[in-house]
């Protein structure tokens, strides 16, 4: 394919405008209608699973004044960053976040390795099946533990393919849909919106960043690199004549509470414009993101949905949203209601096999 | 301007192609021909400071092969990684590293509110002019110190506007060239070439992160959530109302040697399929990244150059190239000599005023 064709598909994907404006001089009116299309269809389908309502509005109206040339609060393209928590932000951490549950079965998985498991807690507890959940004020330790226990000095390479397949079948425990399939449409969908806007989209989590690497390509269009979690230590070694990293079970660096602003500098480098949170491990992310100067956006999911997802906040073991509910009145977020502005929570999932 | 028209300029920047595309009917030959000629103009001007040679082909027929369709060593374009050091591979390290010039000066600057440096090495050193270059196998502690005092509580914020100010006027002491016009120039090339064949290119360096990040885009077009580096200890405070990062003066992560895999896999998330140093600092960078499945590149930048630079390897202070020098044969990494494979080191400098 020559050069100018091959650039124009990776802009337009559609092959019948490409061979409309490549192919003969009669078909040239087609070629430009088909090529003002996507916008058309753009426009009337942006957000379409958000409610008419001050959230909706909110959001596209500062998408629209940042990206318009010529407007006092235009954003250049570079400056265009938008960060987002995942659990309860992107996808649902209800009754347990992903990563959780993961580490549950990892452990039941390695458990013949470990017979020292056998009495100790966490361990003991989700080996004889009591703990599913994160039942008690102590949930993140128990939490961590579990997770560093899964990396079980392992390379990166292997522990990528662990999760990989564990996320190919796990299925969410309240239902039963595949545990990938638990992000929210609504989200999808603005993730989508900005990065047609020009903005570059990042998640900024609490949780192992391998792991989120995961399937953050495939069910947001974030790539990797756009990732930025908590991670453990690790060390450089030749295996079976390979250099290889391995994983140790040691937290070297965790990105929740102020740790988010700090990853976010460490990775990203510039300020975000946009971030959006559900807890309070994201009120330091809001803050530092709404401080800058200019035109800034910040926005909180609240869980107010008991029908289509789970209703919870301020008491909740997972996800508590308080202090951060608190303050976003003060600093004119946006609390966006999951049961008012949203018109679908999910989308249809995979038939099952 | 029409969505249609608009969409075209951000991929095509040439106002005459534009306008013949969606001009009247009989300009459309012409409009094929000038949609053609950047890729005509492209396929001569590609790496013009190399030489014809082993480097320039190997580096060539890499390219080729991994973004060819249909060749069995394709590799899809989110996969196209290549890494690169910064000081001394794309940019001199001599007579020192840029970050050690600017940690000089700044140490001068700050020297009246720091009276306990009159009596201490290495600060005593640089006040009294004696220490203007790394002399002694004890310089990485040196340098380090010196960088560390630089950052003296200051925001995130304050401490960019300072290495920009400074950036802005600041000359390389031997060839009196601003310190960011001492970049290679087929280098540069280089990073063009990669980023027209769909790689993402990044700089990981043991340099600090923010540092760099205030010279890559302007000189490199690497904007900063692509510069890897070592970073500080921060901490999350609200000052005059807002929040803020301030640098605190701690080693957080020495991204060197065995830290330089790591500190990929944390901010990209994907083993490189290239990798670029010049010296042992570079060695496990290379090591990890042409031990990856697929086909894979390695290359040492080689200081050969006495009368257009500095030749310098084994026993030098500044940028040692030993261990790695070894490996490069039995790991078939492409050694790339100054003196014979660069046409050109150096851009045409910019005029002093």
């Amino acid at each position: 394919m020559p050069y100018a064709q091959r650039y124009f598909f990776m802009i337009n994907p559609s092959p019948i405008t490409a061979r409309a404006i490549f192919g003969p001089a009669s078909a040239r009116c087609v070629a430009i209608v088909l090529f003002l299309l996507p916008s058309v269809i753009w426009c009337a389908e942006a957000l379409p699973s958000w409610n008419g309502g001050p959230a909706r509005t909110a959001i596209v109206d500062f998408v629209e004044k940042v990206t318009t040339p010529g407007s006092p609060d235009f954003v250049p393209p570079e400056e265009r960053i938008a960060v987002f928590d995942n659990d309860g932000t992107l996808i649902s951490e209800q009754p347990v976040y992903i990563q959780f549950a993961f580490a549950v079965d990892r452990v039941k998985e390695l458990a013949a390795r470990h017979p020292e498991w056998r009495d100790k807690d966490p361990f003991k507890s989700v080996l004889e099946g009591r703990l599913t959940h994160l039942e008690s004020e102590k949930h993140e330790k128990d939490f961590a533990e579990l997770v560093l226990a899964t990396c079980d000095e392992l390379t990166t390479g292997e522990i990528n393919q662990a999760a990989g397949k564990w996320l190919a079948t796990a299925r969410n425990a309240k239902t039963g849909r595949l545990q990938t399939e638990m992000a929210f449409q609504p989200m999808v969908e603005l993730l989508e919106h900005l990065r047609s806007k020009g903005f570059k989209t990042f998640i900024v989590s609490g949780a192992g960043i391998e792991f989120m690497r995961n399937y953050t390509e495939k069910i947001y269009g974030i790539p990797p690199e756009q990732v930025v979690g908590s991670n453990v230590k690790m060390r450089f070694e030749t295996r079976n004549g390979s250099s290889e990293l391995v994983l140790l079970p040691e937290v070297d660096f965790f990105n929740n509470r102020d740790g988010k602003p700090m990853g976010i500098y460490k990775h990203i480098g510039r300020r975000p414009i946009m971030a959006f949170g559900n807890s309070d491990g994201d009120l330091e992310m809001l803050q530092w993101t709404t401080s800058g100067a200019g035109p800034r956006f910040g926005a909180i999911i609240h869980h107010d949905d008991a029908v289509r997802e789970t209703a919870y906040d301020r008491e909740s073991l997972v996800g508590r949203l308080d202090k951060a509910l608190d303050e976003a009145p003060k600093n004119k977020w946006t609390v966006v209601s999951m049961k008012n502005d949203w018109k679908t929570v999910f989308s249809n999932p995979t038939k099952q096999n």
